[in-house]
């Protein structure tokens, strides 16, 4: 009989050829040593509550009650809920006629995506326009919903630093489109040279591949550097001589831990730019309330805002959107109250920045610890991470190493994940999954594990670390050379 | 300067060439109306919180405590919450390591997987695998997932009944297929004709289309008509000769207004059949929390259950899913929910019945309120709502009214549900966005607006299609000739 439509040899070509690393091999093997009964500690994911961050206690406590609105009538709602979550819920039961069950507008609930345009707006000094921000399942439906609309065939090129979130890699792949990439600098601190920008369109356009769009994720993902406003100018500059949308992936712009170098936003620096600039360079900007100091990945909440995007493209995107009809309604309640959380003087104030505190600070102590403790690992160096929730450290692997990947069958930074995931449970995402130069290689892994475990994760790092170098490292050509 | 990539003269022409009428020209003037001061009722779309259904109120006790988990500590919990939501809660908790706010595994949480497969196999007699189910934001994104699994380019086609729900149309447009249409019958209360599938696909091998797969929705959207299970075995028997693979959108399983025609799964029928048949035929069925009694439109929750597809093509659905990380987890928990319903002696049991019994017995009689309502109409002809959430009356449109809508530059049936909009509020979708034979017209209702309302409702639309006839018609042709 002939295969059959979902038979594996008749699948659709793009579903096959995507690849996604964060939850590839070495995850899948992390879950079935899980199921074998070992203690796997998954810093594959930036998954915060996973690790054991709490939720932040007046957000849940206004979703709590939107869900359960009949608590409203109930006498006793006080004594289980403050007044001010009490009056946000009826707030954003207002706002959302039929409550959490219903559909929203495609686009989310008109006012919730006013909330967010008057976030934007303190945020960078410039109004935003609630007609051009969409909310979404999560930010990353909205790049693929975006890229979805730029991407015509394999023609069509979107500049992607590499290192690289796959989630870009693989909407790309999957949408039959082109990824040309541009190369972080690693001796720099993951810097951005509009140089090899310049020389990554060129050598795109030598393949007949037209360059439609770049993204920048700021702060870095993987690599956690922060993007200066100089080098944010320099890009905008280059999009506009290139004729580039710009996709600014901004989704850890809460998670800064450093002073140097503060997020700005693409869109402030664009519009700080003025004309010919301002008016012209079509910019999408992403933001979630998976990361910042909320870490509500589960509840799936983001939006996208549009500048310089014409109405009819606008229409079109609102069209794609319909086709699955709302993002999901809880979602929409935790970005409105993401964007205008308590103020001063409200009964929940208080509790709410002891708690956002807590997390940020002891994220930007973790950030050191686990960059510390990489570099005083044997053949690893990993620059500070500034913001984001990762380190990306380099393993200089010896040649031994490689060479022993090769006969397993690997490459070699997921053999050298793999052995590090069967010795201490800790599960870690490969370079190769986020792409490196060449000969060179990475691991990822979040700076998530709870404060109180981390020293002995870096323990248990690096002795696994100290004892691979130790078994593969050629002694008599390293030290006697 | 040249086009930019979001100007829309550059975008994905896919994007472009979708259409979706259920929030198309019709809702869009019905939501300007809305914000000019308009009532409105919109029944574009199967949204019954958004009319006014009240959600059940014990899932709705358990999402909430599961949202607020610190509430399961309070002494005062008792007060607001019965003991069996606090249990469920709990329950929930424990399969959700880290709570709604951390991403489940890409394909649900596995023990509400492991809950839905056990509803399956008490609903079907037949155990089934929770590895081959994965819950999803909805339905429309499992079908979504699916469709992309299976087209390749625009030589694959999928037959869809015509008329059909517009996500599927919509869908296989983004993604570059060929909608391959096999009509209902009208006059036989829009049974499915094999002879008709016969000739559709013999219809598109003679274009080079190959037909990769089957859609059927049963119960029927727009149509509401129950399939039999005569019908579906013939259904099967043709999907296995022509090696087709049958997607079973079977999200309105529950809601059922008749006694004659119960609902049975291709599943069930399928294993009923046995081998070959039953070890061969690759059949995708799809379910939601959105629709039933439940109607938790907002919440964005499903599944997909697999059989007979072979573990390489389950690996890959699972990789792409891994790009967007995960379902949002609340709505995951509704699905459990949903699948293992309070039991006889819990506590909130009658409560829950009386609130399920009660939706379901009104949604009955308004199916039969509506139905009647149409059939009393001048040159309205209506199949009764046997199943799902629709009425999708015939609207026997005078010549007259058909150039009348020429001369407008409208399609004769978005010409007259535009008057409708105008005269009454009342928001429907044209027949034309859900496909229907050459000159023939409906509209698509819902069944949904309150009980209470319904009379007023239908009076209005008697009073404006009544006034509309008399207007359009050609006395002299009708009543002499």
């Amino acid at each position: 009989m002939a295969p059959k439509a979902l038979d594996y040899e008749s699948l659709n070509e793009k579903v096959k050829k995507v690849q996604y690393a964060v939850r590839g091999e070495l995850y899948l093997r992390a879950s079935e040593l899980q199921k074998e009964g070992k203690k796997i500690i998954f810093t594959n994911v930036g998954n915060p509550h996973a690790l054991g961050q709490k939720p932040l206690t007046f957000p849940r406590q206004v979703v709590a009650l939107c869900q359960a609105p009949f608590l409203l009538d109930d006498p006793n709602v006080g004594l289980l809920f403050p007044a001010d979550a009490i009056a946000r819920a009826k707030h954003y039961l207002s706002l959302a006629p039929g409550g959490l069950g219903a559909y929203s507008d495609s686009r989310g609930i008109p006012g919730i995506r006013k909330e967010v345009a008057e976030f934007i707006g303190r945020r960078d000094g410039y109004p935003s326009d609630p007609e051009l921000i969409f909310l979404t399942d999560g930010a990353s439906k909205g790049v693929m919903q975006i890229l979805n609309t730029i991407i015509r065939d394999e023609g069509d090129g979107i500049l992607v630093p590499v290192p690289q979130y796959p989630l870009y890699s693989a909407t790309i792949s999957l949408l039959g489109g082109s990824l040309v990439p541009y190369y972080l600098e690693e001796t720099a601190n993951w810097g951005l040279d509009v140089n090899d920008l310049r020389h990554a369109v060129f050598q795109a356009r030598s393949k007949g591949i037209t360059v439609r769009a770049m993204v920048i994720i700021n702060p870095g993902n993987p690599t956690g550097q922060c993007l200066s406003e100089a080098n944010l100018r320099e890009i905008l500059h280059f999009c506009y001589r290139e004729n580039l949308v710009l996709l600014g992936d901004e989704v850890y712009q809460q998670n800064i831990y450093q002073d140097e170098r503060p997020f700005i936003s693409a869109r402030k620096v664009l519009m700080d730019m003025g004309p010919p600039l301002s008016k012209e360079i079509q910019l999408v900007s992403f933001h979630t309330v998976s990361k910042g100091y909320w870490g509500e990945c589960g509840q799936r909440g983001g939006y996208f805002e549009m500048t310089n995007i014409p109405p009819e493209s606008v229409d079109e995107i609102y069209k794609i959107a319909s086709i699955s009809l709302s993002p999901n309604v809880p979602a929409q309640i935790f970005m409105g109250l993401m964007v205008s959380p308590p103020k001063p003087g409200d009964i929940s104030y208080e509790q709410f920045i002891r708690e956002s505190k807590g997390i940020l600070e002891s994220l930007r102590r973790r950030a050191r610890i686990m960059t510390d403790g990489f570099n005083s690992c044997r053949n690893v160096v990993c620059n500070f991470t500034e913001g984001a929730m990762y380190s990306f450290p380099q393993i200089r692997l010896p040649p031994k190493a490689i060479e022993a990947a090769k006969r397993a069958g690997k490459v070699p930074d997921v053999f050298y994940c793999l052995k590090l995931l069967e010795a201490t449970g800790i599960s870690t995402v490969p370079g190769s999954g986020f792409g490196q130069k060449e000969g060179v290689f990475h691991l990822r892994t979040t700076i998530l594990p709870a404060e109180e475990d981390m020293p002995a994760i870096m323990a248990s790092f690096k002795k696994f670390n100290d004892e691979f170098m130790e078994e593969y490292e050629d002694h008599r050509g390293y030290s006697r050379m």
